[in-house]
């Protein structure tokens, strides 16, 4: 998607370590207009895919998957990293490592928001090794529900995550696909 | 807001000790389409304050004030709990007590997206006591900013947050006013 890619080339910095930084339109500072462009764009790619519920994982797959799911006139839900004392006793729970923060990070979803009989479409800002959607999918597995696709808006392909999500055979879509960062520079996949 | 209160007397929860779960559209899972009308209602009301930013507390004050922020054509900065490794070493940062969960949280801003100039409409999910609105306030004050509104989804009347921020002179306004909950009725203010 150009206007994302143009906005990443203009703003976004490679901080080393496949760190990219982009805290002013998408992780911190959120572009709402273009995030509201982002969420029509995926809701596009995936008119298809009979989705019932958007998936994603807080903080920063909130502002995407919420424009997804205004696009698609569908809820969506935000898997927590802590339960809440409004959450049952009983919850969904995975573990992810996250590779930008070097930790494990829970991921919570309430059995009363995910069910069986549930499309779900997983959208989130980065797909990086995939380690937080295998998470999500994971989740939605172990609730019933099906996986119907996949939507990213940045792609690291150099760590691997599409592969990793291959074997679900669905459609995965990033709006932004970076092959490499090399010091401060950012070489997109066009 | 009519949409707003009856949802909430439809499908809320008053849980005991003035908590009040709102999980199937607000918290957790979230109606988006629910949530775009929210924010063009926080649009529309402080259409005429001269907002340049929305400001809000992760993690549910992202989604009003993301559609609030799409409405009005404005940025919306999110306040993160913790320092992500992409902002800079020097932050703006204070701690304010978290009613619901008991603990002491902190709010941090990075300087790079909150300034001196900025007229700042703060959004969030709830105004109970006050006391994150209030360290929202502490921030772009400190930062030099001006705050020019407040809009809250739900404000629990009752817990005394309107009178705390009425010293700082500006439009506060809630779209669904609960005066009181005991045992498991909700009583609106309409």
């Amino acid at each position: 998607m150009k206007e994302l890619v143009e906005r990443i080339r203009r703003e976004g910095k490679a901080l080393g370590n496949g760190i990219l930084k982009v805290d002013g339109f998408v992780n911190h500072q959120v572009d709402a207009v273009l995030m509201d462009a982002c969420g029509r764009e995926f809701a596009r790619r995936f008119a298809g895919v009979g989705a019932t519920k958007v998936l994603t994982a807080e903080i920063s797959g909130i502002a995407p998957a919420l424009t997804t799911a205004l696009h698609l006139g569908l809820p969506v839900v935000y898997a927590r990293k802590t339960k809440p004392i409004t959450m049952p006793d009983t919850v969904l729970l995975t573990v992810a490592p996250s590779h930008t923060k070097g930790v494990i990070t829970e991921l919570i979803v309430s059995p009363e928001y995910l069910g069986s009989g549930e499309r779900v479409l997983i959208i989130d800002d980065f797909l990086a090794s995939g380690a937080t959607i295998m998470g999500l999918v994971r989740l939605a597995q172990t609730a019933g529900a099906t996986i119907v696709g996949i939507g990213t808006l940045i792609e690291k392909s150099f760590e691997g995550g599409r592969a990793a999500l291959a074997p679900l055979g669905v459609l995965v879509e990033s709006l932004a696909v970076i092959k490499s960062m090399e010091g401060d520079k950012i070489v997109f996949d066009e």
